[in-house]
């Protein structure tokens, strides 16, 4: 098991934290479209991303979606363990975007690290005010930027994520992701198509014009 | 000074510590209007307020302000200690909403205490996870709710926290308050008047139909 490798506090806990959380620590491989948290009050665990890829999301009554953040490799995710964010009053989802290999640290067991270790204390701060930070440039983005900016925006980050200018995905899946219609993603889209910066297929939208969609991102 | 028994943590620091924040943690008077701290990446500390009311909010390049959330009596700010939160990639601005008494503990000392206290470390945890847990909400309101619901709400929370149904404030401090436009807050209470629910005199917004703004904000 290479936790250890993987864990970024690991040499500043003591053999017998190590030791107790080895012994509960499990290993998933989950398949793309999991959802690991369903926004319930019961608490799963940190998660920490072996391989793979996972998006924190919140959900409106009328199950608009809109990504708040995603997880790489080695990254760690607090938004599973509400029970250790105590007045976290909202409820967020995380679903695994493709085949994602990761370990569960139960909550009460990372609870009680934090109340005894000060470096697990100072380093879920530092996480916690991580998603703080992600969370405020997302609602600048809503509050402040225009769609066609954050949408130029999502378009090159996906394209940097897949490694590709073909990306694979439907106008609803990134409606999802910006919390908003599908209507407005298929508009903004066409007008991005006839403006030469992107080509749309089934289920693909090409990127045609980099530069173009960089210049409006802003 | 009384500080100690505005301080929630007090009892759980050694002697030598509480010394410590004593011999430089100053009380400040402010005027309301006064912007304590202006998005600089200046560290002016943390804030715990003794009396009145603290407004935190964000600034659009075009100055369009939204406010994130508000601190009262006892009520600890740690927006204005940007060193504190290491990750913090956005400006906050914070502004005394009435005439405020204040302590300010210097970012450097608490950022010590941090470092080697556990109860300083797990309480700073859980107030980012507060301010986090009242940004989450915020952001669902942005994103969820038409702006009349919010508009609702403003004027019910503005007419418990001032104890009156007539409030003394301008279409455009709402605006500010709310992230949008001074017409766009004016038309709504026109048709928030039409329907009878409140009444507009100059410079102020009367409630007339508490109850219907309670259902309106659902």
């Amino acid at each position: 098991m290479d936790f250890a490798n993987y864990f970024p506090i690991w040499d500043k806990l003591n053999p017998e934290q190590q030791e107790r959380i080895l012994s509960v620590t499990d290993l998933r491989t989950v398949k793309a479209g999991t959802v690991l948290h369903d926004g319930s009050p019961e608490c799963l665990g940190m998660l920490l991303v072996k391989s793979g890829q996972l998006r924190a999301y919140i959900l409106s009554e009328e199950g608009r979606e809109v990504t708040i953040c995603r997880f790489f490799e080695m990254d760690i995710c607090l938004f599973s363990a509400s029970c250790v964010m105590p007045n976290m009053q909202f409820d967020i989802f995380i679903e695994a975007e493709k085949d994602t290999t990761l370990w569960v640290i139960p909550a009460c067991l990372y609870q009680n690290l934090m109340d005894e270790s000060l470096p697990v204390s100072n380093y879920s701060h530092n996480l916690i005010t991580n998603h703080f930070s992600d969370v405020m440039w997302l609602m600048e983005q809503i509050m402040w930027k225009s769609f066609d900016k954050r949408l130029a925006a999502f378009l090159l980050e996906e394209s940097n994520l897949e490694g590709t200018n073909a990306l694979k995905i439907t106008h609803e899946k990134i409606a999802n992701h910006m919390g908003t219609a599908r209507e407005v993603v298929t508009r903004m889209l066409r007008y991005f198509q006839s403006e030469g910066m992107v080509r749309l297929t089934r289920g693909t939208v090409i990127i045609e014009n980099r530069k173009a969609l960089k210049n409006l991102q802003g």
